[in-house]
């Protein structure tokens, strides 16, 4: 049981350590407002003790953490106390901690290190961690570290930042344990054995030939439960899951999880193995995938520190703002053409927000469905017509439905039945309109090889609100004035 | 090289397989149109013969797939394809496909399925699989399922049945290889050869005491590369992540990601070892979560089959779509108030969704961010109050300036200065109540433990329209009528 009780530190809950870490810089902090009004010189050399034991005290506790964890309190900490903690990391420590945290946060920290400081953690790290890393340094940084790199890894970091962030060749490593196939599992087990370590997540040992060409890969497992006499090449399997440096990360973790993969080795064109992915990289790529779109829906153009400066907050967001502000801008004019109308009948602009808004919110509905059914890559040609007839039927049903409720109650407001059934029918043919839209748009978007979901959902909105509108104003004025 | 070219085939695009599938059906179908044209006794037979030939081709291609890709493919295929290939897949994969396709297909191919079907195709599958499967099951077939079962299996299955589907217990599975800590590696190398094969994602071990209390687990890498003399209680890690039953899956999807976890061990308030949780279905709790929220992001009640009938379409988003009718109805009522004021200066109603507009996509923004900060587990007291003064001053000045733009627009375009003061006004104060109900919400619904994500989109929406007319309208009424 005493085992057990050890591990209660990594599984605690992160809003846990937060609480301990906030509480000891909070009683830091006290120390130092007494410091600040108790100018005696006694008085502060006892208060300097007393602020020091803290500091020894919280430096104890975060040496303790998992480097991941100590990445997440450091986001979760406004900019000053972030940098004190910090500052309390130890230097061999910064590297991994660094490739932890988010994008918005190492640029925080990296701002406040100096050149030797940032050589010093990058030190610590392999040529696929640097190339993580690398974006965010000064130029001469990055030249420094080149140059204190042996030549294989400058080659791997050169390789591994020459690839798009959304490539597999940009998060594969280099940590393979390669073997031959025509040796025994005995002579492998032993080769383990002076190896003395694996790399991290090694569920499988990749089996190439003398041109470093990938044959087959042997897992851990078959390793373990295979008799030792046996030749490699009889019990490795020959058709492994490969991928190559150029090939789409999001696509690649869908087959990790598609396959229930660990580890999977990355061949070049003529199959030579030069990395190998891993399911971890895979779960931040599932993870970011996700956030960003979350993030693109919003109109937030990056990931942003919630600690971020106004300034920056400001600037990721005001994009999406004056796009917005522009199709606001646009159904505001189509109103401003039925002026005439609204003047004689107020009721229209009571009435044309429900319109608008009901057709934005069906169309997003459609858009997240076929977004999401594009992603999995479930539509086909035959499918996309399918689709775009059974949106059409909801659309209509909806809108004969709820466009019927409305068009009642509008009746029964304004004592104006010809009001409510225009109510209807222009609720009816938005809710079509968002219906053709939501299936068109993304699919447009694809068809063009951009990503359906970025910017789909303002599209929509802007047109069923300027379209709305139009047709509620325009089928007003035709008939009811 | 002629190894690495078999392993096109499990990597090949999903794009691929489908559309390999779909021209064969395209082919399958043709030819059954044409039996029905030509009704000859001869020609029946050709034609029937050449039909059975492309569903025997079919097949060998269906059986050559890896259940994981059946599955997507039965999920991108209109219902009576996806029949027609279902009833191609052997009896004996059923089980396994059955568990890789999302909820809504599940149960169209089970609703095809009769009783002996469906326990024939559970057989297949262990305990802690037919417990996800059970839920979609008739009582009855349940029943007969648990009769099968031996004791200890059914007991499993009554415990993995008992939780809740967001707690660990859920979806721990009970294929764990238990090892005691006092033999040498040499005597567990040899059990594990006894073994003949390993459960899947196996990187650890597990080691118990003689009353099956978890003492600690021995990472397969530490077997291979330690002297086998060595005994198990002298090389295991004591301090492993444990997770215990009740635990939430989205924390411990986080702690999988933390940690870089493979799999983890399950352990009961005594400390002994009841499961075991693996990486691959941490990997499906974090796409859910990610598509949960965008589902729900979007007012869609749950994930839908794309090719669901209309009528369960209208079912699947009717709720929200109804919340949006009140909640527009609402603003609609706010606007009515102002009838009188809109009478006398129409430009009110052309400009007024322009105000409500901005609001509802800059409170969304911030709402993002704090879910996201929220789920992170980045928010303290402290932070809370932090933010909330940041996004007070981010709404601040984008009112000012955005606001300032608009109102100068709005001068020019209607030539009334005191017009463009009020928009800019209003704008800017709806702007800092969008933000103020963009803290306040997600912070709220975690405070009664709700999820922050649900609904918020529709709340912060309805409140910037309603308070965004309200606010305008009711200052042009004050100022300008």
């Amino acid at each position: 049981m005493s085992d057990l009780e050890t591990s209660a530190k990594p599984t605690m809950p992160l809003q846990g350590q937060l609480a301990r870490v906030t509480e000891m810089l909070r009683r830091h902090h006290l120390v130092e407002d007494l410091t600040h009004r108790q100018t005696g010189a006694h008085q502060d050399v006892v208060e300097n003790l007393i602020h020091r034991q803290h500091l020894v005290e919280l430096q104890r506790e975060i040496d303790e953490l998992h480097p991941a964890d100590v990445a997440r309190i450091l986001e979760a900490l406004p900019p000053e106390d972030r940098l004190s903690v910090w500052h309390l990391v130890k230097a061999d420590r910064d590297g991994e901690i660094l490739l932890e945290v988010s994008d918005a946060v190492r640029e925080s920290l990296l701002a406040d290190m100096d050149a030797p400081e940032i050589l010093a953690a990058a030190e610590q790290l392999d040529a696929d961690e640097l190339a993580d890393l690398a974006e965010d340094l000064p130029d001469d940084v990055v030249d420094q570290l080149m140059q204190r790199l042996d030549a294989p890894e400058r080659e791997q970091l050169r390789a591994a930042m020459s690839w798009e962030d959304d490539q597999v060749g940009a998060i594969m490593d280099f940590e393979m344990v390669t073997i031959r196939e025509d040796v025994t599992l005995e002579v492998v087990l032993r080769y383990l054995r002076r190896l003395k370590e694996l790399p991290e997540q090694t569920d499988k040992l990749f089996v190439v030939n003398h041109d470093h060409v990938l044959t087959g890969v042997l897992p851990l497992e078959w390793l373990l439960v295979n008799d030792p006499a046996r030749e490699v090449a009889d019990v490795m399997a020959a058709d492994a899951n490969t991928f190559h440096p150029g090939e789409d990360v999001f696509e690649t973790a869908q087959a990790f999880e598609r396959y229930d993969l660990v580890s999977a080795p990355v061949v070049d064109a003529e199959g030579k193995l030069i990395g190998r992915l891993t399911i971890d990289s895979m779960v931040d790529v599932i993870r970011e995938e996700g956030d960003a779109e979350a993030l693109s829906r919003a109109g937030l153009r990056e990931d942003e520190d919630i600690f971020a400066s106004v300034w920056r907050s400001l600037r990721n967001r005001w994009t999406w703002l004056a796009i917005n502000l522009v199709t606001a801008f646009v159904a505001s004019r189509v109103i401003g053409l039925f002026e005439g109308s609204i003047e004689k009948l107020v009721a229209l602009a009571a009435l044309m927000p429900i319109v608008a808004g009901i057709g934005g919110n069906s169309g997003n509905q459609t858009i997240t469905m076929i977004v999401r059914a594009l992603a999995l890559g479930q539509v086909s040609p035959e499918g996309a017509k399918r689709l775009l007839r059974k949106e059409v039927a909801v659309a209509l049903l909806n809108g004969l439905i709820w466009g019927g409720v409305i068009g009642l109650v509008a009746w029964a407001l304004y004592g104006n039945p010809a009001l409510g059934l225009v109510m209807t029918v222009a609720m009816t043919l938005n809710l079509l309109l968002a219906a053709m839209m939501g299936v068109a748009i993304p699919m447009t978007l694809t068809y063009f090889d951009r990503d359906p979901a970025m910017g789909a959902s303002v599209m929509i909105t802007a047109i069923t609100d300027s379209g709305g509108f139009f047709i509620f104003l325009g089928l007003a004025s035709i008939f009811l004035i």
